[in-house]
């Protein structure tokens, strides 16, 4: 019998779309009005999503009496509702979908707080006239060589910046929830191996997921036992950070900077509203989350997702399967 | 009989004016006042400058006798002038001093413009809500991996960069000013080699010495050679692109960008006060020749520079002897 699938992410374009209707019967969500959309959903197997779609509520989400299998296109799934879907329902990420271009944005974020780029250029626009009034500047300038980077969540990203990082002459440490996984380095792992990493890095990087064990990760306490002048780089969620503990550390702490590409959640939403004026900040560095949605236009992150559904569809174990576990208890 | 040197330079800190007071007398100009160092000029054999010193004009220049060998601390030379100074003069520039940190700052200026990372930035200080206002601008993101790079000068910076580039996934063309220096790569010359390198290359970095021949070295014509949406860095000298023609060109291409450390010469310094007003404009991003300095607190340019002068004072040859034929012509 052939499986029924919904599409509901735009980012599965046509080809991916004759991909999956060569094994299974398939429905886009875009091309389809509500009334269509309630009718399909008791028939559906498969469920493809990118942001959690505004027809997927808590009356219409347990009439998917079929659902099994969920494919999501961004790598992060901490915005799946896990508290209301059945256990049997098995969750796929779409890790390394963004890999190389976040890892990227990542690095630019890096450079451009330890160059100060956005606060000089910002000087030089609002009218600064001598070069001298840099001078002093430059002492406050970092420089990577020789310095110490440490990855928290080496997944594909991790692994694409720790391979930046080396060709300009750092020393990676890298953490991970688990050491068991079969990596190319031996990774900290716990709170102790956490803490030996912020005690010890010149640059924090976050790209670790968002679960209910990461969720305000780093708070005051780890904040204070970062080096005075370090950088923390977040390209994960903004909800690994305590938003009111890295405002106060900035403050308190003009060498220490934050640079991100996430934002912190508000009302289930990501959003560029934050409860304290980070953007005041001259040692806050913001970009508003395009480091992913570049990869949208390579194709990859829709090719992948349909490569994953084809392979449940074939009756094979997909990748990058989450455990909803560790996301149950999350309180955004 | 020792020799005498003149330093001019407080880059050349106390560690080396004590390695240099032992193989020579060595006097240091910001000990001095003005009648002492005019005393002493007929006197010294070696000078060590970093920007031209003022005491030094076409009156007292002259007097310099026995003024053998010039040591600057500066890797460009351009701001020696060459048209005052006997032929018999040797003049060695501190190549490689600074290429980690200048190499480092150019990946940053990279970025920062691929990424569009101050732009957005400004975006959110301004105000900005909703991350969907930068949804189209997601599209316009450079992706670095699978892209060409031009170096447009293969020197200590330029190879630097290329490492970079090649851990990120590019492709490298690099440019030189002759093909005989023996290196890593096959370097591209002559007009046609930077014809082919400006129309193939996604970002085009500048790490050439401004020189005679390259004094305005990318022009109106150089500019339309290139893509449309290319980005270019120039961390050397910003003598070495035509004012006029990058401030029309960046105007009618938005998708094409401008990032720069270096500035243009206004009445033989450099400075942030230009012809053209580059900072009301998106695709322009300037740092205020930060790059270099940074080195400095490294005490690697006092260092190589004094290593230098004691292999003169040693009666070996001097590193990074220049040409001072390829200056002399020139006007700013």
């Amino acid at each position: 019998l052939r499986k029924t699938v919904l599409v509901a992410s735009r980012i599965i374009g046509e080809p991916e779309l004759s991909r999956l209707a060569k094994n299974a019967r398939v429905f886009s969500s875009w091309k389809m009005d509500e009334s269509e959309i309630e009718a399909i959903l008791p028939e559906i197997d498969v469920l493809i999503v990118s942001s959690w779609p505004s027809f997927l509520d808590k009356n219409s989400l347990p009439r998917m009496k079929r659902l099994k299998f969920m494919q999501s296109i961004l790598v992060g799934v901490d915005h799946i509702p896990f508290r209301d879907l059945p256990e049997n329902v098995t969750v796929a990420s779409n890790a390394g979908a963004y890999s190389s271009e976040v890892a990227e944005h990542a690095w630019g974020l890096i450079l451009a707080a330890e160059k100060k780029i956005v606060e000089h250029d910002a000087k030089i626009r609002e009218g600064a006239k001598a070069l001298g009034e840099f001078a002093d500047d430059a002492s406050e300038i970092g420089v990577l060589r020789g310095k110490t980077i440490g990855i928290v969540g080496y997944g594909g990203i991790g692994r694409a910046v720790s391979d930046y990082a080396e060709a300009f002459g750092m020393k990676v440490l890298a953490f991970g929830r688990n050491s068991k996984k079969s990596t190319d380095r031996s990774l900290l792992t716990g709170s102790q191996g956490l803490n030996r990493l912020l005690r010890q890095s010149d640059v924090v990087l976050l790209s670790i997921p968002l679960t209910q064990a990461t969720l305000g990760l780093i708070g005051g306490r780890e904040l204070s036992t970062m080096k005075e002048n370090a950088t923390l780089v977040n390209v994960a969620r903004g909800d690994l950070v305590n938003q009111r503990a890295l405002y106060d550390h900035l403050k308190s702490h003009p060498g220490f900077k934050y640079a991100t590409d996430a934002w912190w959640y508000k009302n289930g939403h990501e959003s560029l509203e934050t409860d304290y004026p980070f953007a005041s900040l001259k040692n806050f560095i913001g970009t508003p989350h395009t480091s992913g949605p570049t990869s949208v236009h390579t194709g990859r992150p829709g090719a992948l997702a349909a490569d994953n559904v084809l392979l449940y569809l074939g009756g094979k174990v997909p990748k990058n399967l989450v455990n909803g576990r560790e996301y149950v208890g999350m309180s955004l």
